[in-house]
């Protein structure tokens, strides 16, 4: 191993190549804390070239690469852990945009570029680039492709995949694949891009990206509404895509016990609703250029209060209104650590089928757990629902006893979520911690496809092992 | 091969499989006509089993299959030519709509549907399938995926492959794969539905679909717009982005020949425009609920006229101006098939090297064949510009003397395609006209990983042999 060590250090120069433990340790652990691994070397490169000689290096001697961007997952398929000794390569120095083209709308940039640089790379251009993500301040672009993103404007603009031209990746035996296109429309055989958009860093690191960059809204207007129930979630989601369309970005949903808990827990929010309801809607409703839905969402709220389907409904009329209605939907997170701990799932179903979704999968887990809350938050416009089920501290003391009741209460979701042909990763992945499951959900014939093409790209298998596949 | 036969009638039984060669005429020759070839037979299945057992009993005996949808493409790519002797596989009797979910905003149907026939669905349910295309009444939606199609409103609502969220195929094997998912969000590992879109009936037979619908516009307004040049077209387009972002639905552009000779070639069509140019720009513009933009629409051309960036330009006022638009618009093909002998492209190039392109495009052209005429029309909101030179009848009377001749133009168009980072094959595909283009010009790296993924899936090579690889 050493002398695999000493010619990484060769390719990216002693002061890029990590070795000491302490240096090593941010990149060794997930962001949940939930898998801390161990590596033989953190390398951080600083151009495609240096991350094709680090592959080069490892392919040659059989050693097992881990690839990592913000280090922001939910499923550990970041950090090092196996019985292989792995080098970390993170992109982190690689934060140049390559490339801005406002007539294409397109940016070109390096795998490194955090979300957040991007996003305001492309306002100073006067365009929007619309991925947005709790964790955008420190996620990379590279990652958010590798894992295929989703977050809070996929309703309107799509998964990552959808803002994905083009890509620049690292082949598993080091060769560089260019395939930076910047154009719309190219029919010449199959799509490889597609399958490294999602494959979790198992067939090559993604070192550039074209994305797609759309025109930027002149009006947002944000609406939190308290519903009755599950039901007139779904049919405010419907009947305001038949005014509004694809002006509806967002279109978020919360429990009734979630949004108490995190008015509990954070004191500086405030709590803009008159009346209350077992369910909240979050919306944002945007306008192109002169156009103005102020007087129309107004309308529609009005009328949709009379007739009883909405509760109450607040129109934020200042930035700050605005702003304290998206922190109470993005303190979710930290609302559940407080409160228990928390098992959570990342599901999706059709859009029609989430209420059953809810209902069934509330009763089972409260069935088998009296003892557990069961919260709701998610993306209902595009079926995704985060069932999370918090259990007393007290009882989760001992990591393996957690462990085991957390297998318990994803074997009742995810029982429910195939009952109604759903996915049990809707946006977060696969990863480490949804590999067993994934084996055992996933249709044999796309598994056995999905192994066959790991094996023609990476037949040494060096790539990422043990995570999704 | 007798043997293959009768259980080829056994498994769709006698009606539906034709041996009879005046019976397979209209399915051995391509729509175009520039290929004609011949078939073991026809079969003609009626439901996704039939297809399975056809699969079954050609991959027992190695013999190839061609899948044939609506025989509409431009490339040869569903016309069973080749050494070896072939089943042609007809989905024309599947046409059921399996499901139409309007919560859900899919629809899920059978390959053999015709795209018109999903639009009416669609429609009838209030919600829309953007899909559009010249040859909507005819084609089906299994060739319209597996050729991953454009059309007119590719710059708001993306390719085929942007619309489609689940496939059902048979696999080379005669396995069926439910790959069927109504879901907008799964990340479960590799996306091979993707793989399997474009890939143009080389993977397997496409047997069904879950398609996105989109809400209704209510309000659409049509404009022709008269330019100096096509500079002037770019920065048109970049300046109704900014007002009316993705409420553009079409924005399409044509040289000023190509209009006189259409409207020369139409004597019912009638000219809207009072001040000509040299460019032509057609426009759809649309509004959704209670919003009109036809104000917003009126100002921008009054300002943009005035300022002189538009020379003239036709708001229609009425249906029948609209569609006297639209079909000046969609006579391109007849009219060129009457002015001489075309050789037609289908480039797209970064939306910002569109002018770059055209000057190109039309100066290789013109030096080498200064007898052509050279016209261009597309989707320039998408890059997508189809160069045509149209070459004297009396040149070209010798079929080998047209090739000839034929790829003299492809190599000049090819050759500035590629200096400008383009695609040779936007929209139509590869097939039969242009594999070897493809062989030319596409990244070694891509050609071998399409190769090897090719064996993973049909290691006999049965499934459209000759097409695309």
């Amino acid at each position: 191993m050493q002398s695999v060590l000493s010619r990484l250090v060769d390719a990216v120069g002693p002061a890029y190549l990590l070795t000491d433990p302490a240096d090593m340790a941010g990149y060794v652990v997930d962001a949940r804390r939930r898998y801390l691994g161990s590596a033989l070397c953190v390398a951080r490169p600083g151009t495609t070239e240096e991350v094709a000689a680090i592959v080069r290096l490892c392919a040659e001697s059989g050693t097992a690469l881990v690839p990592q961007g913000g280090n922001t997952g939910m499923c550990g398929g970041a950090t090092p852990v196996g019985a292989r000794p792995a080098v970390v390569v993170s992109l982190e120095r690689m934060v140049t945009i390559r490339d801005m083209d406002t007539v294409n709308s397109t940016i070109t940039v390096d795998a490194g570029c955090r979300l957040v640089s991007i996003q305001q790379a492309a306002e100073q251009a006067g365009k929007l680039f619309p991925m947005s993500l709790g964790s955008e301040g420190n996620c990379q672009i590279g990652g958010n492709i590798a894992t295929n993103a989703g977050g809070t404007a996929v309703l309107r603009y799509g998964n990552m995949r959808d803002l994905v031209l083009g890509i620049e990746a690292v082949l598993p035996d080091g060769r560089i694949w260019n395939g930076l296109r910047r154009l719309r429309k190219d029919n010449t055989g199959y799509d490889l891009k597609h399958l490294f958009i999602g494959s979790e860093g198992t067939l090559g690191i993604i070192t550039g990206a074209v994305l797609r960059l759309c025109s930027r809204p002149t009006t947002s207007i944000t609406v939190l509404a308290s519903l009755n129930d599950i039901d007139h979630v779904l049919a405010l989601l419907d009947a305001l895509r038949d005014v509004f369309g694809e002006r509806i970005t967002t279109f978020e949903a919360m429990s009734h016990n979630e949004y108490e808990l995190v008015l509990c827990t954070h004191a500086q929010l405030r709590d803009p609703m008159q009346v209350h309801g077992s369910w909240y809607v979050f919306m944002e409703i945007t306008g192109m250029g002169t156009e103005d839905p102020h007087a129309a969402v107004e309308q529609f709220l009005s009328h949709h209060m009379e007739y009883g389907h909405i509760l109450d409904a607040t129109l934020a009329q200042t930035l700050a209104q605005s702003e304290n209605i998206w922190r109470i939907r993005h303190s979710v997170t930290e609302a559940n650590l407080r409160a228990g701990a928390a098992v959570s799932h990342d599901t999706s179903v059709p859009v029609s089928q989430v209420p059953d979704f809810v209902r069934q999968s509330e009763y089972g887990i409260q069935r088998a757990f009296p003892e557990a809350d069961v919260y709701f938050v998610g993306h209902v416009g595009d079926g995704n629902i985060h069932v999370i089920a918090i259990l007393p501290h007290a009882q989760c003391t001992a990591p393996e006893r957690f462990a085991a009741l957390a297998q318990q209460i994803n074997d009742i979701v995810d029982q429910v979520t195939l009952t109604l042909a759903g996915s049990i990763s809707a946006e977060h992945g696969i990863g480490r911690s949804n590999r067993m499951r994934l084996r055992r959900y996933k249709d044999p014939i796309e598994l056995a496809f999905m192994d066959a093409i790991k094996a023609v790209f990476d037949p040494k298998n060096i790539m990422n092992p043990g995570t999704l596949l």
